[in-house]
């Protein structure tokens, strides 16, 4: 058994969904792994790790849409909004959504289905850096 | 350290939930790992793995309630329609619950809290045939 | 590649979020593990581990404030109220939110971001007594 860990960084325009999936394959394949576990963790509370449909791209509009009317932005209820009206809206998408995932590797390969990419989803409305850990455990 | 990986394939009549922990628990004890972390996986996106309530059935219709009311099958804001009033929202409560999990062995077993049950959660109207990853690392 | 496997115990006034990361870094520690995957998996089906903004209080009030009407208590829309009108809420929120995660260690440490916490997300009013297994693998 051998692991190995890297930090993955993406630049965002705001808010929305950036695939990210080509960009962890890279990193895996060059770890050799062949079977084990990919952990990804982000370092962040206003954005999420997602695995979402790849296919038709009005899912992540669809999704944001959907998101934008449950947690609406300048909701009078939210106390928290030194950064703006998005502030807190971020931090409550990001607890109903995932901060951490593992998905399994075989073959050399994540064991993603057909559909299934990976997202960083960006909450707050301006443009950010955003960090992830990646994490391998496996032969 | 070794691992063990499977997959788990569960036949569904619709949306609803679906206990899946006898099925994970045989497969767990035929790799013959004490210590470990099991892992699990669903190659989908309008389905989820969810940890809930095993003894109460009501628990289950409730919960299906509440997410068709938070995700109404079809919804006006979706535009995502192609398979049907129920496709965006299937995505949407994926988005909401979990695509992975993770559960400690101890003692050859899950450690699961007496009402956990681990279940699949299909969220389209019709029939599907759905595949789980299952990864044990341990000793 | 080791392992450690541990029961983390907190005791919890009632409904809100209390911040476990000292006690889980504390144990870290002690394992001497340098790199490698720490897993906490709450045995519980109505509480949940959140990663949140450990910074400002009132994000964790206004995330209760959000959950609190997202799944209000005493919903006529839930038959499972066996052990009072915060039953079957507690189990929704369980659902929406997260039973496990998984964070990456790197340097002796969890590669928590700067501003991240660990909270147990206790969603019953009673007060109770949960338990956590926390595992890491690792070198």
């Amino acid at each position: 058994m051998e692991q190995a860990q890297t930090q993955i960084t993406v630049t965002l325009n705001g808010r929305g969904m950036t695939d990210i999936t080509r960009q962890v394959a890279t990193w895996l394949a060059q770890t050799g792994i062949h079977t084990g576990v990919l952990h990804l963790f982000v370092q962040h509370t206003s954005c999420s790790l997602l695995i979402q449909e790849n296919a038709d791209p009005t899912v992540q509009s669809d999704l944001e849409r959907f998101l934008s009317r449950l947690v609406p932005d300048g909701d009078a209820i939210f106390q928290h909004t030194a950064e703006g009206a998005d502030d807190m809206p971020a931090h409550v998408r990001a607890a109903l959504t995932a901060t951490s995932l593992s998905i399994p590797v075989g073959q050399g390969k994540m064991t993603l289905g057909i559909w299934q990419g990976i997202y960083l989803y960006e909450h707050r409305q301006q443009p950010s850096t955003r960090r992830i850990i990646a994490h391998i455990t496996g032969c």
